[in-house]
């Protein structure tokens, strides 16, 4: 039987071979994935992302308990994109809880950076879509930090989370002004803490600022909004992020949370946001795939020679970048 | 006379003008850039990164002065990577001290990021090739925060200066484990504020992990390290980052941090890592040329029609991303 076979048979044994060979982006790997693609498209891929400190991976696991109450099969995919450098994952297992453990609907897996962030988001990418194939219904997706490749990652995703923490200090929120704009839900966890309507009230006015000019309004029974700014969409609603408080260590407000989800998801589904996101995803997994396939032909068409002759022209300041360029490829297609 | 002529007789308003059309990637630009190339390859690039909070725009004005001191012409470029959807520049001019206005030697710019930060980044270099080419000694490249965005920001400076500052919480130096390793001075500044030695013992610890197998030795009267793992290059010498200590907005330590960023510049003149940095630089504005241009011209060649038929495809699961990839290419090259 064929690796992705197994893996559409549930084998474990079998899929954690397979990310393996995804994350080595062996061509085995990318063979399967191939096969396995006309069975995805039918997770709900929830992004968790927030600062060292929030309590993400608690919450991430109380989101995994709710979920299996429902008899959903859950993966996690813990991310970590913060060391660039030093590799090796340092989320998850370790931390995760025994309720989880030895639960055959459960699979957890934890990647690191290795090399570059934009490869670090398409691993992703093809390891949730083997995730998706695989059957598993819900795909938590736990990113640290708030950098762009956390809100790369979380574009994978058709519901994101942003948690915070009371008590972090200013600055941190200072750092996550770009990400909030990505956030469908905003948690605030470990709200047992004092300073937790300072945190709440800070994140309510950081939405304010993120989404200035709207209008609210209702639609199917729900609060939306629109944009006044934009003309063509205009008309279209769009979701307000909602603000949710849990104390994930105890499990206080998860039901709360998961329930925010849902009705994201159920919006997702009535508006047309899910084909939208979804055929935005394929799109720059199509993208990406072309370009560095582009420049992998266009590398292997010169010599490394010749690579390294352009380049030390460069250094003498003889030829441009931008000439080479330009001589290069009018050279080799014309 | 053309613009980069003007740039390189040292016109401020052509300057000016030069960066404008650069950021928004024009023709124009972009042949002007061609033209300063030979110019380009004498500026001392220093990179200064660091949380919100750490003094930074503060210690870059207080750098600037320093190097006017010593009669060196001075750019700032001040980027911000922090907000990748709200654009507009936030870093930087209001709170430029009275000191630096109206000296002709001194040009300042802010940079926002729009849309994508690999553009942000590859953006920043050609700002910086310009100012090179206009003649500028040192250029001050200033960036908020430590993701991904910095670390490619960072790759563009010969001497990079991560700021720190007492009291920020233990929870900023945990996402700047990444960026520690590209320091080559790092600076703790705020240093009479409370905390400053557990701040400074931090960093150091934090130092030992990011350089953890070296032999020390005294080469050309400095002091230098050699990585024990690596054996080719074993016997090349490296640079041991440095930890200093200033009080930015009264000038405290900026001699003695001006003086180790000199040092550093005189281990890479020495050592052969200008050049060889220099090549990587060159080597990465070359390769993401490449990429784009290759890019370009596949949407080019595909109609729209056509290019949205096949993510059509794609989203109904009758084509993969990947034999969509080997179909187009095979069939347009062989």
């Amino acid at each position: 039987m064929s690796l992705s076979q197994a893996v559409l048979n549930q084998d474990r044994l079998a899929l954690s071979r397979l990310l393996t060979r995804i994350e080595n982006d062996s061509a085995e790997g990318r063979a399967a994935l191939d096969e396995l693609f006309p069975h995805t498209g039918n997770a709900h891929l929830i992004g968790i992302t927030g600062a060292p400190g929030t309590g993400k991976s608690t919450l991430v696991n109380q989101l995994a308990l709710y979920y299996r109450k429902a008899e959903k099969r859950v993966a996690i995919v813990a991310v970590d994109p913060s060391s660039p450098f030093t590799g090796g994952a340092v989320l998850g297992d370790r931390v995760r809880m025994r309720d989880l453990s030895g639960d055959k609907n459960v699979f957890i897996r934890s990647m690191a950076s290795r090399g570059s962030l934009g490869g670090l988001a398409q691993t992703t990418a093809a390891v949730v879509q083997v995730f998706d194939a695989a059957g598993f219904d819900v795909i938590l997706i736990e990113t640290v930090g708030a950098g762009q490749a956390e809100v790369d990652i979380a574009k994978l995703a058709h519901t994101t989370l942003v948690v915070e923490a009371p008590g972090l200090g200013d600055d941190i929120q200072a750092i996550k002004a770009g990400i909030l704009e990505i956030a469908d839900v905003l948690v605030v966890n470990k709200a047992d803490r004092p300073g937790v309507e300072n945190t709440e009230r800070a994140l309510k006015g950081m939405l304010e600022l993120a989404h200035p000019a709207k209008r609210v309004f209702q639609h199917h029974g729900q609060q939306m909004v629109v944009e006044a700014s934009e003309t063509p969409e205009a008309e279209s609603p769009i979701w307000i992020p909602v603000v949710k408080r849990t104390v994930a260590k105890d499990g206080t407000g998860i039901d709360e949370l998961g329930e925010a989800i849902e009705k994201h998801l159920a919006f997702l589904r009535t508006g047309g946001e899910w084909a939208a996101r979804e055929r935005a995803q394929l799109q720059s997994t199509f993208d990406a795939l072309i370009r560095e396939t582009l420049f992998k032909r266009f590398l292997d068409d010169l010599s490394a020679e010749g690579y390294q002759e352009l380049i030390s022209k460069m250094v003498e300041r003889s030829l441009s970048p931008w000439s080479a360029v330009q001589s290069l490829l009018n050279g080799s297609e014309e």
